[in-house]
């Protein structure tokens, strides 16, 4: 692919003020207006309430009459937001089950690491947010806000929807193949993980040590790069040249997309490069099926060191797909799996130089919209190499299907570029 | 330096039959002889409970009558094995405290991941040991079994010294610092600290995430092999030749060591040597002081992030040494946090690099001999740099020094080298 004809492109310059590239001001980003912020928490406490019943976004609620602390002020750059944990984040006061029956309902006694962070620049969890069981694969109850009949994604499924729905502005989740990006696919939020490695899993219920990513649900990016301000302060750095340059993810699964997934794909390429963007497209061939096989052998057997203590003594209360899947990690042996973990660090290597001169990748997040049922969350193909790779992304809305559920694209930097590509996003996106 | 002149070397085949190069056989390397193995974790919590007023190496004790589940029987590689668990590490039915009182005392629903692979083992804990206040430097009770006045090191304090008294003969620890080869080296047993990441940390009260490493105290070498054979089974692959390569780790800091430090260090290359194994000594210059500076940005940084919910919600009843570290940390901003983490990526594959035909490193574990008084757990200059590399280390007990206290050296392997660092130790060490 070239460029198209120079005539109808805009350069970033003309495209974007200069003033636009400096950092986020740590102003609120979700509440510009200065507000009661504990009056915008109650608010939100209420809605869970009253808006909840046939979504089924939560697994654990606030009392409908809670003390708001006083100490909540208008001066935190997130004051008044309240937010939804992913029933595998601890949070002071609140169980964590992560969608298990084996697990007790006693409150934890402490927030997360990450919750403790939000909590100190204003923000205020109201609730636990349904996770697919161990956050992997048997769903919770919730269902898509934009289909009833359709799955919202998973493992991060209740908080997707909360967002989706409005209950909630942001709420945590976390990937380990594809929990955060397909969820916001599904619908229709944007979903960011950030690195590997640079959101403290502290209070977080780590089943795969080297997988396992906190991130988060916005309905917009400057949201989401609010919440990055907070838990990954840095400083977005533009790229070399005046404008971006992107690659857009070749592979044979491109194949299995559905008509609106592609077209989604298309036409954010096509917005690119009108502004003046360079699409380069380095080869991505079969490694990206050497990848998924990593991810899963490493993914299986960490999977099953970490459920063996539930197994153990409480196998009865564990659904057959967590089951299955200890049963084959169990049989994958230490050195198969340190292979692995070679061959991944080899493979990232290689990436690194593949894509030295790329400031982000264009891929899809899903194969297409939500599919109809509850018993699956769907395919997670387009997101296990970015989990393995543990390279940042985000997902972005573009608009609906042809069943009027959401689609959209996923981009993805390179590693710690995490506020650089939420600064492209933010600038470059164009939503449906 | 050059090897010695030929004649009084013995070569390695000489040294050893072939036959000793095969992987370890899965038997029980505790206790050969089959025995009753009920009968002998009671014996241990006896011993628990008579020999340990004065030790204080344990945190929480299984009550004196406890029953002793009928199916542990001689089969297992462990079968018998009573064992300690450094209490940062969840046991099912016993408290997690951390060596902290702002932890509460409520016995925990599931084992951690390792304590569930040991007992699946055959391997049975009977209690949580004595922990450096959430595993950093505030020491608790323990003392030095070698010599009541003198710190038996940290932060894993109880877990070597019981080990160290005979009171078990096996107790998990941990190492961000120096926490795993340092009490070793002060108690004068073995202990292991195997490559990052290759033993899952769920059910650990992980603080430092790119850091903190499950491992363990044992007074053998075999001994630690045969938990590594449990743990992180991998087969022991001999080097390139037929003799293996060494280096000697040199930097400033040696001028530091002792006397008895030093001569533990020269009698070790010494009968090295004699062996018939190469000594190569690749130049380790000022590396290792920016090694310790990225150690103490990313440890303070991530310590700091994952203290914040305790010191939110409880800052009265944690400590001066932790909560210094936690102002330190918050002052540390994500983008250098972020920096340190890139710089050790950088240095991590020059070390590979500049390793490459070496087959582990010799090195102090620590400046000498446990220091006296309980104040301080002593210096971890020689423990942090490995700690940031994730190489795997072994301390290994050589003899006393002048005050009549252990002394010994560590050897380090490659990342992923475990079991032929221990097969090499287990074939080449002699002790004192």
């Amino acid at each position: 692919m070239d460029l198209p004809p120079g005539g109808h492109r805009r350069s970033l310059e003309e495209a974007f003020p200069r003033a636009a590239l400096s950092p986020l001001p740590m102003t609120n980003a979700f509440y510009p207006q200065r507000t009661d912020a504990g009056r915008r928490i109650s608010d939100a406490i209420q809605a869970m309430h009253d808006r909840d019943h046939d979504l089924r976004s939560f697994a654990w609620r606030l009392p409908r009459v809670s003390v708001i602390p006083e100490d909540i002020g208008p001066e935190g750059p997130l004051a008044g937001l309240a937010f939804g944990v992913k029933d595998v984040i601890d949070v002071a006061g609140m169980p964590t089950r992560a969608g298990s029956l084996a697990l007790p309902d006693a409150p934890k006694p402490f927030d997360a690491a990450c919750v403790a962070q939000l909590r100190r620049a204003g923000a205020f969890p109201i609730g636990k947010t349904v996770t697919a069981e161990f956050a992997f694969t048997t769903p919770g109850p919730t269902r898509n806000p934009h289909g009833r009949e359709h799955t919202p994604g998973g493992s991060s499924s209740g908080s997707a929807a909360a967002v989706a729905a409005g209950i909630v502005d942001m709420a945590l989740g976390t990937q380990t193949g594809g929990s955060i990006i397909r969820p916001a696919a599904f619908c229709g939020v944007v979903g960011f993980k950030p690195t590997f490695g640079r959101v403290h899993r502290g209070g977080m219920q780590v089943l795969c040590d080297s997988l396992d990513t906190i991130g988060w649900f916005t309905r917009t990016i400057a949201q989401s790069r609010a919440i990055a301000a907070v838990l990954t302060p840095s400083p977005a750095l533009a790229g070399k040249g005046a404008s971006p340059r992107f690659a857009l993810l070749e592979c044979a699964s491109l194949g299995a997309l559905s008509v609106p997934a592609q077209d989604a794909l298309r036409l954010c390429v096509q917005h690119l490069r009108d502004l003046g963007a360079h699409l380069c497209t380095p080869a991505l061939d079969t490694e990206i099926d050497q990848l998924t096989a990593l991810h899963a052998i490493i993914m299986r057997y960490e999977l099953s060191r970490g459920l063996l203590p539930i197994l153990a003594s409480a196998q009865a209360k564990v659904g057959q797909a967590a089951r299955d899947a200890m049963g084959q990690g169990l049989a994958i042996d230490h050195g198969r799996y340190v292979n692995a973990q070679r061959q991944r660090a080899e493979i990232s290597a290689r990436w690194l130089d593949r894509f030295a001169d790329v400031d982000f990748i264009v891929a899809p997040s899903a194969p297409g919209e939500a599919p109809k049922g509850l018993a699956s969350t769907g395919s997670s193909i387009f997101n296990r190499l970015w989990s393995l790779l543990g390279w940042p992304c985000v997902h972005l809305p573009t608009g609906t299907g042809e069943h009027g559920l959401p689609v959209g694209v996923q981009w993805i930097g390179k590693p710690d570029t995490d506020a650089t590509l939420l600064h492209w996003a933010d600038l470059l996106h164009r939503g449906g």
